[in-house]
C-alpha cells in the first residue's frame, strides 16, 4: 500500500497568490509582459514580529513548492525534507521558510500549460520566453505579498542557486545572505549542449505537435520527454555513482537478450525515470525552464564575474560537490574568488561526495552544519 | 567548390569480398548464422613476400574502410589520414594496411540496410544482433581471403580498440601485437546509459517505423538519429574543448533571440553534426553497432580482467587521453595492469590532450612516435 512517510512538519498545504492582469502584467526580460500570474507556494515555521527570519528556498529544474513535510494533496514528502524542519539546517522553529513553484513551471505557478486569458486555451508556445531574473521578479512579488521586505537568506541548489544569485544582484538591499549550492554563474558550452539536446528530443516527438498537446485524450510527447529526462539523469549522477549503483549488472537475466530490450539494470533505471517523470512534468515547461537556465549569466554577457558581484551586498555561502560534473566545483570557486574580490563576506564548502550533481538533494551531513553556522552569524 | 584535399596516397578504391551463403552462413554469438556477408575494405602499401607486414586498422562507431588517401568515390580524405601514409606512424612504405567496414555497418559491409536474400528486402530489424567478436570473425575471413595468416598488428581507437582486444582473445596465434587506443575492456554504466538514450531517441522518432524506413521516398528517422549523434558528440569532446571552442558565444547575433531557435554557437555546431550525420549513416546501423559496443566485455561477464588476458599472447601498446571521459584513462590503466599480471609485453601512453575521446582522431604528435617505435621492435 505504498510507503509510509513521516515528517515532523506534518501535513503542508499549498497556497496560491495571484497578481497582475492581462492589461497590467509583469514586464519580462523578453520585452513582453505577462498577467495575471498565479504563484503556488508553501510556508513552514512562523514569521517573527520584526519579519526578519524569512528564508526563501528556490527549487531546481523539476522541483516544486513542496520542499518539506507531507503534501496535503498527495501524501508525498518534500524534496528537501533532509534539510528543512524542526532542528534541521533550515530550522522551522527559528526560521520562516518559503518555497514557491517557479514561473514557467507546471506545479501551480503560471506556465505554458496554464490557461491564457486572451485565448481561453493553454498558452503552449504562446507563453513568453522567461529568464531566471523573471522567476525572481515573481518571487519578489510573493515576498511583498507576505509582508516581507528583506529576506534573511535565499537558498537553492542547481537552478535554485541561480535564483539565489539573481536575487542578490536584482535586489541587493532585500537580501541579507544567499546560499547558492551546486550551481554556476553561467552554463558552460557542454551544459548548454545537454539542454539543447533535451529540447530537441521533446520537439522531435510527433506528439509534441508544436507544443499543442493539451486537449483531453490527446497523446503527449512522452517518448521525447523521457529521452530528455534520461539525459538529465546521467548529468545529475557521477560515473562513479552509476558504476557502484548499477555497474554492468543485467536486469532479471543471466545472459544478454540479443535484442534491443532492456538488458542492463542501468537501462531499466533510466526507463523508469522517464516513465515517472512523464506523470509529473509538462514537456513545454521543460523547454521553457531549460531555456531560462541557458540564458542565465550573472556576468550579463560580459564574461566578467568580478563586476557581476559589484552591486551585491549579501553574505554568501557557496557549496559544491567534488563529483558534480554538470556544475563542477571550479565554477563555484570562480564565484568565490569574484565575490572575495568585491570584499564580500564569503564562505565556501567543497563537499566530498560520490553522488554527482544530485548530492545537494541527498547529502546533509556535510551541508547542514555549515549552513546552520552560517545562518547563525547573520 | 569544396575544399582541396591532397594525400600522398592518392586515390584509393574500395574493394568487396563476399563469403558464405544463406544455407552456410557465419555462426554468430546470438545463435543465428548470417550469409552471404559482403565486406567492404581498402588496402594501402604492399604485402611483403613472407606476408608478415600486415596491419589491420579497425574503425570506430561511425567510421568506414576509408582510413586514408582520397576516396575514389567521393574525393574525401580518410578518417585517419594523419596516421596512415608514407612516412607516417602506419608507414605505407613498410606496412600493408587493411581497413574494413564492420559487420552491421552501412558503408559497404553487410548490415541492417543490406538486402536480405530470404525476403528480397532490407534486413531492417530482421538483422541479427551482432557483437564485437562477430565483427572480428568477419575480419578474420577477410584476412584469410587476402592470404594472411598472422597480423603484425591490430589497431583501433574507441570501438576499433575493442576489436583489437577481441582479436587478441579470439585468435591469440594470429596476432603479433595490438594497439588499443582510447578504449575500454567494457563499458561503464554511464556509457551504457548514453548508448541506450541514443537508441531511444532513434526509436522514438515516428519515422523509424520499427526499423522499416527503406522504401524509396520514405522519410527516415532523421530527428532521432540527429539527437543520438548530438549526445555522442558531447561524449566525444571534453568540457574544456567545448568551452574553448564555443564558450557561450552567440551565433550571428548580439542578444538572445528569446525563442527556441539556435542562439548559441554550440547549438549550431550540434545541429550541423546532426544534419551531416544523417547524410552518411543508417539509423538501424546505429542501433546494432551501439548494442555490440554495450555487449563487449573482455572479461566475458566475470568482471575479472586478469583472467581475460590469460589466453592473450600479443604485445600490447595502450594509448589513452587525459580528457577522455567516455573511456577514461583509468580504464586503460586497468587493462595495462591486467596484461602485466599475465607477463605480457605492455607499453602505455597516457597522452595529455584537451580534445577528449576524439583526441585519437586528431592527435598525432604524441601517438605517432610511440606507435612507430612499438612497431619497430616487433
Amino acid at each position: 500500500m505504498g510507503k509510509v512517510f513521516t515528517s515532523q512538519l506534518g501535513e503542508v498545504k499549498t497556497h496560491y497568490f495571484t497578481f497582475g492582469s492581462q492589461e497590467d502584467g509583469l514586464p519580462l526580460d523578453c520585452g513582453r509582459s505577462l498577467g495575471p500570474i498565479t504563484v503556488a507556494y508553501q510556508t513552514y515555521g512562523a514569521l517573527n514580529s520584526d519579519r526578519s527570519n524569512a528564508i526563501l528556498i528556490c527549487h531546481a529544474l523539476s522541483g516544486d513548492s513542496h520542499v518539506a513535510g507531507i503534501n496535503a494533496e498527495d501524501g508525498r514528502l518534500g524534496w528537501w525534507e533532509i534539510m528543512v524542519g524542526p532542528g534541521k539546517a533550515f530550522d522551522t522553529n527559528k526560521y520562516f521558510i518559503i518555497c514557491s513553484n517557479v514561473l514557467g513551471g507546471c506545479k501551480g505557478t503560471t506556465g505554458p500549460s496554464s490557461f491564457c486569458p486572451a485565448t481561453g486555451k493553454p498558452y503552449a508556445l504562446d507563453f513568453p520566453i522567461i529568464t531566471i531574473d523573471d522567476m525572481v521578479r515573481v518571487q519578489k512579488r510573493l515576498i511583498e505579498h507576505l509582508g516581507i521586505d528583506r529576506l534573511l537568506s535565499v537558498v537553492g541548489g542547481s537552478m535554485g542557486g541561480m535564483q539565489a544569485l539573481a536575487w542578490c544582484q536584482l535586489y541587493p538591499d532585500q537580501v541579507v545572505s544567499a546560499i547558492p549550492i551546486a550551481t554556476t554563474a553561467r552554463l558552460s558550452a557542454q551544459s548548454l549542449a545537454w539542454d539543447e539536446i533535451g529540447r530537441r528530443a521533446i520537439m522531435a516527438d510527433q506528439n509534441w505537435n508544436n507544443g499543442n498537446y493539451y486537449d483531453i485524450g490527446q497523446a503527449k510527447p512522452e517518448k521525447g520527454l523521457a529521452v530528455a529526462r534520461m539525459i538529465g539523469h546521467i548529468t545529475y549522477l557521477s560515473d562513479e555513482a552509476l558504476s557502484s549503483k548499477f555497474g554492468r549488472r543485467l536486469r532479471g537475466r543471466n545472459n544478454y537478450s540479443f535484442s534491443f530490450d532492456i538488458d542492463f539494470e542501468v537501462e531499466s533505471y533510466l526507463d523508469h525515470q522517464g516513465v515517472i517523470f512523464n506523470r509529473r512534468f509538462d514537456p513545454n515547461s521543460y523547454l521553457y525552464i531549460t531555456r531560462a537556465i541557458d540564458y542565465f549569466d550573472l556576468s550579463q554577457g560580459t564574461g566578467n564575474l568580478t563586476t557581476a558581484f559589484l552591486k551585491i551586498k549579501a553574505s554568501l555561502l557557496f557549496i559544491s560537490f567534488t563529483s558534480d560534473w554538470l556544475y563542477p566545483p571550479y565554477q563555484s570557486r570562480e564565484m568565490v574568488s569574484a565575490a572575495q574580490a568585491n570584499n564580500l563576506y564569503v564562505e565556501y564548502l567543497e563537499a566530498t561526495s560520490p553522488f554527482g550533481h544530485d548530492a545537494f538533494l541527498l547529502e546533509s551531513e556535510q551541508q547542514a552544519p555549515v549552513i546552520e553556522k552560517f545562518l547563525k552569524i547573520l
